[in-house]
């Protein structure tokens, strides 16, 4: 794996307008088709790029997987890493749908396809939604038709708008990427938690780029990405059936991705990704702070994120952070927990950079400072583990509040 | 391990009255020492055998153990698995206080043991309370000599309330065990989740028993029944600094534990510990409803209890049956995040007996019939992974209510 860090003064990553449509060779459409109840709210959107280009995707770990991810997976098998476009709809997750929701997948790839003049595993199909309810076919069809037909270059915030399901707002970001060999943008749009008729929440997530690069490199290019970004955040602790992260390279700007440059990759994809993926925190069902959770001092990686991701995911951490309570002894236990080993005697908690908890001393002359840096919208957690390997990592998460619980506690009829 | 069941119909297991003082050979002894704020709140109690008597333990796994855990366990360690008594405090958990938290640890069992007139390592110690708050430990040491003072046969219940935190009602219970060879009974008393001023929940358990049994069966038998009682319940999915559950055995019955008798020992602790931790769901934080959640047909018990426990810790399927919503795609969405490999076909979700998932297809024409189920306060999951192993387990839970968030969501001050 590259160093990213070392050659990052060699390239610049600088915020652009736009989302998904800002790199050059992508165009978007979005359409009410009648899945959302409102006529006001779209519900279904086509990204397509001029042809076939490389693409990569990174799928849910849930074993029940909705069938748009079965029939995307399946696709970018058989085209060995290319797509032309991804047919997205919000409002159903067709998850749980059987051999009809499976069918349901195909052809709304098969429709986009016919509607592009392209082959049907071209086409890669995202949903979310409800689970456990069929989809509205033939309004699908028909949306299908009017989105290819509306495509164009500046619709990209129109699709940020179509996947969202509850989200409390769109979320989409681009940046532009300066390397000594030229400039390339990358752009995304991501939907988070939230329903229509309250319901799982499922985490989407469409990257483009114009930089020209190989389906094999853009998908390791993601993967270490999305690690760090949409993979480092919770918001319940709930893996869905229908999270699905796409990323098309179309290679418009002539900026080739080699070695030299595959760092300059890297970091426009992380650059958009963690924007979007702390967008979807941001949006979390209920949430009314961030909380990044940093784990330092730990032996591995993996452990220090193990401990981050129990911290993060703890409601009694969660609820504390959302009553503004700097109440260092959940995060301890939280950590004490979270199956990493390590020394509690050489364990420090701070909250908001105020040291509250230090190798079995508490600090609570400190708590006022702590309390008043959870009143705000940001909140910072850093936890040492003192094991001198020096390795830390963060997660995000959001503060649970009851709105969370009147959200999802509300019957869905 | 004997198997309980094939000798079930030889013994014979009736509820008693009381609790921890329904077997003979046991005293308790409650008083309000000051570490709650309320005059008429009890906080201190000890339990106390007529002299040292087999007993045995099982502790948190949380690395962030309370002094109290560590005191306890060097103390059973050095008797080989005998105690006098044990002495209890609400109010303040006594963890993550440091060398001095331990002190008053050793301190609490010394003044015991002198009131008792034993040694200082038959004494065990429990806290629960805030985390991170050093003792008040000269009213703690006025309290242990006025609660020796008092010991008395009916104070059984006093016990019960004076380990309670925020606990809605005390929780004890007792049952005869007939056996071909004499009658022995179990009594049991516990606290579950709550707080003085808002804080992590601590989990506290006493066990007695005047069976005449050995320290070693008397662990092999505690370590068997709290594997589907107290181990097998979750309010928040938070394991605390102070997680104890204690068992003396008297021996006053006079009915020796042998390898023919040891399942009547283990079918009326079990009965006794189901009844607690059940209790203690029952008094969860915020719930209004108990939730057990059984998973049938898996490989192994542990997949069985794995599945089931990601079912209960799931805040969407907690908040949907808060909600009466019978929302099976969240059950499954949570069983297939699991880590447990099965194959999503076969399974199938019952909720309050009524089928809603099956091998693919929901069933949603019988939704009405299972939100009626979850309007009542106890509610029944069954899922069956259907690998043909036939293994099954259940966890007990409790629904998520804003009432949760709101009780841990206020600042402690």
């Amino acid at each position: 794996m590259a160093d990213v860090r070392s050659v990052a003064r060699r390239i610049e990553v600088a915020p652009a307008a736009g989302g998904v449509t800002a790199p050059t060779g992508f165009s978007a459409g979005a359409v009410h088709c009648g899945i959302k109840a409102s006529p006001s709210a779209l519900d279904l959107a086509v990204l397509a790029a001029d042809a076939p280009v490389p693409a990569a995707a990174l799928f849910t770990t849930n074993l029940a997987q909705a069938a748009p991810v079965t029939v995307s997976r399946q696709h970018l098998e058989r085209t060995g890493g290319t797509a032309r476009a991804v047919v997205v709809n919000s409002g159903c997750a067709n998850a749980c749908t059987g051999a009809q929701g499976l069918a349901h997948a195909v052809q709304m790839a098969a429709e986009t396809a016919a509607a592009l003049g392209c082959a049907p595993e071209q086409v890669l199909v995202a949903s979310t939604g409800v689970i456990g309810v069929t989809l509205k076919i033939d309004r699908v069809v028909s949306g299908i038709r009017a989105a290819v037909a509306g495509l164009g270059r500046m619709n990209g915030a129109e699709a940020a708008r179509a996947i969202m399901t509850t989200d409390p707002f769109p979320k989409e970001h681009a940046v532009t990427v300066e390397t000594a060999r030229g400039r390339f943008t990358v752009g995304g749009m991501t939907k988070g938690s939230g329903m229509i008729e309250p319901n799982m929440a499922t985490m989407l997530g469409f990257l483009t780029t114009d930089a020209q690069v190989s389906p094999a490199v853009l998908r390791r290019a993601l993967e270490l990405s999305a690690r760090d970004t949409f993979n480092a955040i919770t918001v319940d602790g709930e893996c869905s059936t229908n999270d699905s992260l796409f990323a098309l390279a179309s290679g418009a700007s002539g900026v080739a991705i080699d070695d030299e440059l595959y760092p300059a990759l890297v970091e426009g994809l992380l650059a958009v990704s963690r924007e979007l993926a702390v967008g979807i925190v941001r949006g979390g069902e209920g949430a009314t702070k961030v909380i990044a959770v940093t784990v330092s001092d730990a032996r591995t990686v993996d452990e220090a994120r193990q401990v981050a991701r129990t911290i993060a995911n703890s409601p009694l951490v969660k609820t504390a952070v959302h009553g503004a309570d700097p109440n260092w002894g959940r995060i301890v236990a939280a950590a004490g927990r979270s199956g990493v080993h390590f020394d509690i005697n050489r364990l420090t908690v701070h909250v908001g950079g105020t040291l509250l908890f230090e190798r079995g001393r508490p600090h609570d002359e400190s708590a006022p400072v702590a309390a008043g840096h959870l009143q705000g919208a940001a909140v910072q957690i850093d936890v040492s583990l003192g094991s001198g390997g020096g390795v830390s990592a963060t997660i995000w998460t959001c503060d649970l509040s009851a709105e969370y619980v009147r959200i999802n506690g509300e019957y869905r009829t």
